[in-house]
């Protein structure tokens, strides 16, 4: 693997983590590096070493190697700022990376922007380059995208471009009530209980207003009625899932909605629109990072051909 | 005040905290004295020796002093467990309190029981004893009492009786999401808004399925347009308050409201129902958890005349 020539770098900076994948000729992923160095841990200058001493090994020669990066190594809190492209928009591609000059390694970096929305305020840092995956290998796709996770994304394309989104912080609510909360003593384990969910999310939609008692109604029925922790935790999820759906509804009513996350957390949405009706599709969260870079990548190649 | 009298000690033992007051045998208090040892740092068999050093030093004689205690003590998890009693019922006296045999002091303890209601499941452990103080100095009182906190109560009382409550995760949903989310970055200091809250408060009541989003645009705003740290805490509650009153609505609708509770989170409540055209009251809570123990014991001393 050493041996194999190396094309590209591509980089998925987050909050938590660093992903980068080290990309053959052939657009192969030779290589799959991890590294709990996501932005909330490193100071400005700390983005480069960190950077160029997970890629290093797989260097050779002279050749600056390109590296695309999406995330919020482009922040204001980042490595350097790449400053928001504004909705209704395409997703950034490699014509708005900000590129960097790297002294300590033959690398040449460039940053891919976000998308920042006006009215009602609200922003993305590498879900833009998940939507650029999608339209990448379907260009006329035109529709919903949904992206759960710590911050779902719901967003609506037309004609190539991100013409609104909405942002629900479903995700950080369910970690933060399932493992900070008093909750905690309810919702233990990690089992599932998809009757409890299902039912969880139609109640969430219905009376999304009680949503703070709704979840201290877990706890109390675990005192006094033993309510199973696998029941709890799914509940705990369908209120919250319910409840953005609620509110979601102008993006999916009467839509088909393609999903892009992690797989056990994109297999609650799709059942929670399902038992609404809808058709769902579902993409994998790194297949479709990668492939955004991949046509950040075809992009460049193509501006210094 | 050392050579002063005492007649009882009233306890208020929460989760957190743990506090006690030295009472003489004119009613007044000689001594309070508080302490971090609340339920959660302790084992059960910490409860007796950390009550008996933190009131040793008023203990003088033989005589057995009354020890009257509310709050999470009673709780499964506690010193040892006081049943619930269930809604609908009056707030539970000294009647269906739990004695305990005190080896290493002096010491009669009482634990008062807390209250449970079936359907919908919920649970109180220490606001009953705030209720009893009301319901002491106001025998007739015929309305709703809401008690703000880390988890806000709303209580139907009726010819003296606890008819139905429901609790928010509220208070504890504002804690979190201020100190531990992605919010943290966009609320910092104590600063407060008005205007911001209760323009939220009207948001929050009038679109809670949204609130998930409406909390991510807080942080959108910070980024995007410099929103100030003491408009984004004041929304961040006015959301939280609004959608806890939109499911709150049967009720205070049409009554008259008495809080119970920290003085500033009760301005806030106040603030928010004046504004839906309520008259409210307020009482505090440390005054009338003293008043609820008082009136057990009072009852106890006429079981015993």
């Amino acid at each position: 693997m050493y041996g194999a020539e190396i094309e590209w770098i591509a980089v998925d900076w987050g909050t938590s983590n660093l992903r980068a994948w080290i990309i053959g000729a052939d657009g192969a992923v030779l290589q799959r590096l991890t590294s709990d160095k996501g932005m909330s841990q490193l100071q400005r200058n700390e983005f480069e070493p960190t950077l160029t001493s997970l890629v290093q090994p797989f260097i050779k020669g002279e050749r600056r190697v390109p590296v695309i990066v999406c995330g919020m190594a482009g922040a204001r809190q980042g490595w350097v700022e790449a400053p928001y492209e504004t909705a209704p928009c395409t997703p950034p591609g490699i014509g708005t990376a900000l590129p960097l000059s790297i002294r300590s390694a033959p690398l040449e970096v460039r940053i891919l922007p976000g998308v920042k929305q006006d009215s009602p305020a609200d922003v993305m840092r590498g879900e833009e380059t998940q939507i650029a995956g999608i339209l990448a290998a379907d260009p006329r796709f035109d529709g919903v995208i949904c992206l759960p996770g710590t911050h779902t994304k719901w967003v609506q394309i037309s004609a190539g471009e991100i013409v609104s989104f909405r942002t629900f912080m479903t995700g950080e609510l369910f970690a933060l009530l399932s493992r900070q909360s008093v909750l905690r003593h309810s919702v233990g384990g990690d089992g599932w209980d998809g009757d409890a969910f299902l039912a969880a999310v139609r109640d969430g939609m219905a009376r999304p207003q009680a949503l703070a008692s709704s979840l201290f109604g877990l706890r109390a029925e675990s005192l006094i009625s033993d309510l199973a922790p696998d029941a709890a935790r799914a509940r705990l999820s369908g209120l919250l899932i319910g409840a953005e759906l609620q509110a979601a509804r102008p993006y999916w009513l009467g839509q088909d909605v393609r999903l892009v996350g992690a797989e056990s957390l994109c297999r609650q949405y799709a059942e929670a629109l399902s038992a609404e009706g809808l058709s769902v599709s579902v993409a994998g969260a790194e297949d479709m990072t990668l492939a955004g870079l991949a046509a950040a990548r075809r992009a460049l190649e193509e501006m210094q051909a």
